[in-house]
């Protein structure tokens, strides 16, 4: 019966929309959910591929579309050969994905530039080179009239591939924190705002949130930018009937760092401090190496081990390497006082492509966040803290509690689905 | 109420007998148990000294007495200002439990020794030299009496203190793999030959682990040796009412190792080899020089790891470092399969003083094993499998699902104690 | 005047006779030597592309003509091709040098395969599948045969190509140590057992080495084997003007431990003891899993550190990890008195294509030995021991001390020669 | 002849007067002399214990007499006591060293520090106390003056106890940069500037130079202050015949990056990226928590590397973790490109009680600046360049190089020598 159902469900199809689609994460995404689908990979790396989670009805990989907005002009095709170059992705999956990719990337639409004025209209022409050579709008357009645009695009792909629902997943480059305002704590405050041509009032992340909530479509905050958590936005998304998840992916260190942390709590072992390194290249590094954008990141990384430690002295530098490339590499030293006060240390290094690791969390944020909205959940969806930094509605950052928490929702989910 | 009732059984006095009680890490229990009870150092690295544990009724640190068995004539006093040269031991520990560890050495007596003919009879007199002095016995002696006299000095112990129970824990080195004898499968043949004069059918380990029995004593094999896992005493043990824990205390590289694994395999990810390399001085380090000991240890550090990831590359070495004395120091490389094949590496290196991470472990055993007696709990507890590298009646090694099974225990015995 | 000399001696053609020509390190050479002649790939890891070196004379790239012997039917095409795919070859590099590749496995004869009779008689036909498909010789064939027809092999290339000398140097697998017999020390007596039908004396590595000399070829042996080291051939070199290096290439781990063991003894700190781990997958990997091949190879990598540290606690590991596949990752703890007997400890961990560190340093043997023919030095060259794990008459293993040695050689040598 | 001519110089005593004598490097430079000189510990880490120093005639350990300046009230005494507590000095060799440390202390004097106004005048009485107690003198009082003052204490110290000369070793902490004005390059307009009551133009690490000049004793920078690092005061010592040396001692990560770099440079191998981070408690630590210090420090560090790379991608931290205590732990992580491009990394961790590293070095440069000064040597001493990570006039970072140098200038100086 449960697996008839199972079946039955998978056979609805799902899209995914990037925003940032064609950035190293999302490119990354979509040769792999087209290697996977079309067997030529293994679905390694994604949680939602074992048990109990194979077997709750999520869409299966092949009936998953993927679209998106861009503000970049580089096609995910191009992105994808870069990333072959750079030793990430291996030429012949390349091959194999190349069609895949291509039809991907023609279901992309300009994003939301806030530099470049308030962006194109809700009616731009879409093209490779769009960004760039569309005349910048000379007249204001509120950012609502932004939002309805790229809603637009959401709910024109759904129709135009009949998918049943459409998750957003924000994988732009990070923003700087953003200034507090009322507007941002009031629903009915922030949509009058949003209606003046002559105010910005929401950063693009989180104009990309709201247009998630005018096209009814899930969404997942993979960034540590406001997106989504912006209070009035989470309270429409809320409102609305528009399951939630975020934020900031827990891919690498501080994920390491979530698994270590609470076994040494478990064993009575008491941290005294926790200091780490980071190393990247690539875009990401680049980004990183700005120290407002930086001041984001380094909050969300240090707030669940001050949490799980109770050490305060968690220094941490993400220091761009160009010639790292896509690999992240990542030193930790954690001392810690044993019995009697006795000494002990433990050093990690963690080496990894960076978009590799996320990539496949994105993939399962999708189909679990399909499972969500399948069974009418809204809102904030904590037991989906496994996968971020700095979960919403959840002060769980213990990695084992979170798998344990994960896999009683999706079997509790699975079963109460209508 | 629940209060009340946890002080009222915290009142009865708790035995800890050693077997290998002049040894590194019962010396070091013994300090820091005297350090705790005496409040001049907190319980850091003890996995009761919080909730669930600490209101869950246990004997207070200041209730545990220790005694013990030892072959060696170089007193706890002596080996705990060695320990205090090497830089283990605070200086201002062994001043403020001086007499704390004499009156614990004062309760060793002469261990058994299998290569000094069957040991000396019940009525050996107890002297900080009595092993080397004492002429060896010309009659040979069957186990059963040598078993016999052991059990003799643990119950003449707990009359002599009034102590409400007593835990065996096993800390003496390493013993080589056993050779298997059907008496080892039958707990009537196996009597029988212990009865005869001629044959030592149990290794030294073992033959305390029995002697435990016959004091109807707790016990816990903190070592690989044999000990109660001989398939005949496991079943003596249940069937008198025993509680029994093991094998092989899980302190440091092996934890690590079982914190991170079930990690990577939340994640979805694939190990595809685990390689180690152990460096350690001190007594330890030279009994594992010895090939046939080491045998016995590498296996119990490799089985876990290899069901918690599938992989059967896990190439791994102990090296006898004089130099490092107490330290050990572990190196890890982990190769891990990412999306797409990608290549994932993860290194860790592990320093502690080995005997400092034993000790707290072993006083947590104590005061679970003395509610394990009180419950009426008999034979091998699975949940005690936290504390262990090979548990017994368990095949979970996942760290951090055994420390959730461990408090559940805790709640469920502590509620359920008459 | 010296630039217009050191054209013209450029201007000489000089061959490389690789023994193991199909392997990984003699492909990875050939390809890289193609590369950098077409200025395709820069001569990064070569020492002799700086000075002194670059002006002492040496045969260009350009003018380096590489044939060899092996005993696979593997091509040295296919080996490059398999490079690529795990990674190591860029495959641009690939197909830049395809042709280059195909001429140089176009000049590969049979080797010498003891285990195959004593190997294919000197009239062999050269096919990719040589080996596999031509009938074992019946007849016992003498060394000295063997010898003639390897020899006969390197002469007809010298004369084919027009070069003015070629150097031979060894690649081939790790042998296991040799059993010492009178005729490895005396050439004569050896001689007259080389002509003996029914004997093998000398290890195939030896009656390679002995076909240089009879081809009147330089020689370099890159790998732990016996090679040229047998004393009777030693001298033989030296009285028929025969410039030999070796031995065993000084590539990761060791060059690592002779550049930091002798900062060490500068600065008066005593090293306690020196613990190593070697994780390598790929052939090698697996030649070194055999514990007799790796009882050579381990020796000479612990020779040089005891000599310079005066420690002999150097406990070192090679584990062969197949998953890793060219990269080879060594670990390294070392453990150092300071002052007032204070705890210094250093780690390392070095991680690399083992190939890719080796080729270039073929490829400056190659240049180095044909300035050392052309100066009419013969027997061993103590100061190429920077290049060797295990220097043949020279007891300096200190790596600055060996690059003062070099260079002050290269630049005496340029200036002696004819 | 030369073995008693050594001799004969030996027995010449000399004193050491360290500014910051109460400091952790000073304090364990006097520790570790007395027992060196009493036998009760050998003198590992020392550069000059070994040949070809051993026998050039530098004064013996036994010969060397203690003394300072500091502005801090806590003894040498309490600071050996607090150095021991911490796990640091041996508790046996505090009591070996007790009578000397307490002699060593009692030849302190006040320093200067310019935030107490101009400091004590020439006639201060000298207590434990002195500084805290000592009323700051209301009168304004010229650097020429202070200056006075200091170099009376130093020529006191001398004539007390009848040494042939005194070399002035710069230990305090490290001073922000300091600004430049025209005075500090033109030794006329200094000494005009130092009379005047109203200016303070030096700071207190070059005040301190300033007092060794007039004293005219020897000098040496181990810290990256300015010192005699000022022109117009590098200029003043070689005028007056002094000798002097710096600056900033390289004793640990700096070190170990000028002892790999050349390595890399003499394989042909190039540097991408050398990345690192200090972690640090105790009162260097603490120090270099103010970012106006670090900038100092950060830049010394970072020159050399540059300088023996090429490589401008050097990023560094340096974190104040006081849970560390004296203990400091560098990570550095080396990308370097290897041969056709491939990817080699080399890692390193480095964990040693920073003043137990810098301690032995003083002592040799107390011993060799004495040598120098006994053979007329005036003005910087390039050789002596081994010991700094800013060696002034040389340009050679390269350690090996500079251990060649020093060895070969101690031959040539004491032969020289008068």
């Amino acid at each position: 019966m449960h697996d008839a159902s199972a079946r039955h469900h998978a056979a609805e199809r799902t899209g995914i929309w990037f925003v940032g689609a064609r950035g190293s994460v999302a490119t990354t995404a979509t040769v792999g959910l087209a290697a996977i689908a079309g067997a030529q990979a293994p679905p390694t790396g994604c949680v939602t591929a074992r048990e109990p989670f194979a077997s709750a009805g999520l869409p299966e990989f092949a009936d998953l579309v993927v679209g998106g907005h861009d503000i970049s002009a580089v096609t995910m095709t191009k992105r994808a050969e870069r990333l072959v170059e750079t030793g990430m992705i291996p030429p012949r999956l390349l091959a194999a994905t190349h069609d895949a990719v291509e039809r991907a990337d023609a279901e992309v639409r300009p994003g939301y530039d806030p530099h470049a004025g308030h962006g194109p209209g809700p009616d731009a022409a879409v093209s490779e080179r769009a960004v760039s050579e569309q005349p910048v709008s000379q007249q204001p357009v509120s950012q609502q009239a932004v939002a309805e645009r790229l809603a637009g695009d959401i709910t024109a792909f759904q129709d135009r591939h009949g998918l049943a629902r459409v998750v957003v997943i924000d994988l732009s480059s990070t923003e700087p924190p953003v200034t507090d305002v009322p507007e941002l704590h009031d629903p009915e405050a922030l949509l009058a705002a949003l209606a003046d041509p002559d105010r910005a009032v929401l950063p693009a992340s989180s104009v990309s949130a709201y247009a998630a909530i005018l096209a009814g479509a899930s969404y997942a905050a993979f960034t540590p930018s406001a997106g989504m958590g912006v209070p009035a936005l989470t309270a429409l998304a809320q409102e609305r009937g528009i399951p939630v998840a975020g934020q900031d992916g827990k891919t690498g260190q501080t994920w390491l760092r979530t698994v270590l942390a609470p076994a040494f709590a478990a064993r009575g072992l008491k941290v005294l401090s926790w200091s780490g390194t980071n190393l990247l290249g690539g875009g990401d590094g680049a980004t990183l190496a700005d120290p407002d954008a930086v001041r984001s990141k380094l909050a969300t990384k240090t707030r669940g081990l001050t949490a799980l430690t109770g050490s305060e002295t968690t220094p941490l530098h993400i220091d761009n390497v160009p010639d790292l490339g896509d690999i992240k590499v990542a030193w930790d030293h954690v001392h810690v006082e044993g019995f009697l006060g006795s000494r002990i240390t433990l050093q990690t290094t963690w080496s990894a492509h960076d978009s590799m690791l996320a990539a496949p969390l994105v993939l399962d944020l999708a189909r679990l966040l399909a499972l969500a909205h399948a069974a009418g959940i809204s809102g904030p969806v904590p037991e989906l803290g496994f996968f971020f930094k700095d979960p919403w509605t959840s002060d769980v950052h213990d990695a084992a509690a979170q798998a344990v928490a994960l896999e009683d929702w999706v079997r509790r989910t699975a079963q109460a689905r209508p």
